[in-house]
């Protein structure tokens, strides 16, 4: 089971550096409580990741020496940011050991190209929890690129045939309309891979500071997986219980996709 | 050109999880001053990762449930350790990146036997300082073990053909007998390597918490690296303008140890 956790739950993306330490701690109890096994663990970057990747045009790769320093400053931020959720877990005596992307994987233009899963294996049958995150990666073609936590669950899923990909948000799933902005848009409880392809086609790059692609980064990922046939569960992991009660298969509102 | 830094030098290792970040900032600026190119930098646990894993008997191998969260704080707390001196590099500018031993280094019985270098070799193609430390790491055989900022030292250095290994300690360098509690012990200022095995084979296992086997650990792990042809040179970090003049190439008082 993949459960990833979006950067808009952990942190306010309004801010810089900004962590919501007791939804991180939250979120961490709700994992322990549910005594999920067979878990790898996926947090994105919120407002640890997406503004030095911004300013420094991380994902776009290496064309300046100036942005050295911001792909380091980008993957510092993200140790930050997965330092405060390594320490919650260790606080609450979860075994966790966090993978650091960008000392594992390498891409090539944008996409995940070499990756030893012997780690994540051998990690899993000892029953310790891996903890991934978006990151600042080497890229063979580009130099450095961001590697997306989306990207990441998408692909480890399909690598491990992963039973269920959970993906937690700060919204209840995918509406036909940005629930933030518009107060009448309709949740989609359930959508098929050719209504997630349908809506893909109507949604937009988002707006703000998200270097990643925001909602439709997260449909792009996800749309191989559930072609694969592993169901993909949206869910607001903003509410208290939700991250739990999923982990158990228990229902709570959200956006299930299935291939049919 | 390999730096290790040693443990005790950036850390009081009488006391648990004690940086001495003046003297990591001060590595750092020495770091930045000498304009070294080429460098991978390797920092020891001192007082951070030393203690947790003397508690769980990490290096051990995993033989009861309990160490695991042992094995996961191990980690963790050299994460913490690593962060100050990323920090202190970021800060004063240089693009540096921290490579996670535990991501991507597999050891086998103790020793390392999974390692891809294609990583370290882009990073220095790029110029951007690859960063590692002693680290709690999975083990093909044990399931998990400790990896001595020594090793790691040594292994690097062979594997990249270094011109030079640099090992940064408390004291000056290797004497005829422990110089913080005789007064009277004498420097080596150079040996050979038969020199270094004769004294090898007087040395003592130490008493204290270092689990990596304090200087008689550095002198093993050393013995391969000098017997390849690559000097080393022991010299004392914790003194001022030590780090950048070996950096630059000139001498400082210290143990210098060639093949003959």
């Amino acid at each position: 089971m993949i459960l990833k956790i979006g950067g808009s739950v952990i942190t306010d993306k309004n801010g810089e550096l900004a962590p919501k330490t007791d939804v991180i701690s939250r979120i961490v109890e709700e994992i322990f409580n549910s005594e999920a096994e067979n878990l790898i663990l996926i947090h994105g970057g919120g407002s640890f990741g997406h503004p030095p990747a911004k300013q420094y045009a991380i994902k776009e790769g290496l064309k300046k020496d100036g942005q050295k320093i911001g792909f380091a400053e980008t993957h510092h931020f993200m140790t930050v940011l997965n330092g405060l959720f390594m320490d919650a877990l260790i606080w609450h005596h979860v075994p966790a050991l966090s993978v650091t992307p960008s000392s594992c994987i390498l891409t090539e233009d944008g996409r995940i190209k070499r990756f030893d899963d012997e780690l994540l294996s051998m990690l899993m049958k000892m029953n310790v929890l891996p903890v991934l995150y978006g990151d600042a990666v080497l890229d063979m073609k580009l130099g450095f690129t961001i590697l997306s936590g989306d990207q990441l669950a998408a692909y480890l899923s399909m690598r491990f045939n992963a039973e269920r990909v959970l993906v937690g948000v700060d919204v209840d799933g995918l509406y036909d309309a940005d629930p933030k902005a518009e107060k009448n848009a309709k949740l989609f409880v359930h959508l098929t891979l050719k209504e997630l392809k349908e809506l893909k086609g109507r949604m937009h790059e988002p707006a703000s500071g998200d270097v990643t692609g925001g909602m439709l980064g997260k449909v792009k990922e996800l749309l191989p997986v559930v072609e694969k046939g592993i169901p993909v569960d949206f869910f607001n992991a903003s509410k208290p219980n939700y991250v739990s009660k999923v982990l158990r298969g228990e229902e709570v509102p959200g956006t299930l996709i299935e291939k049919e």
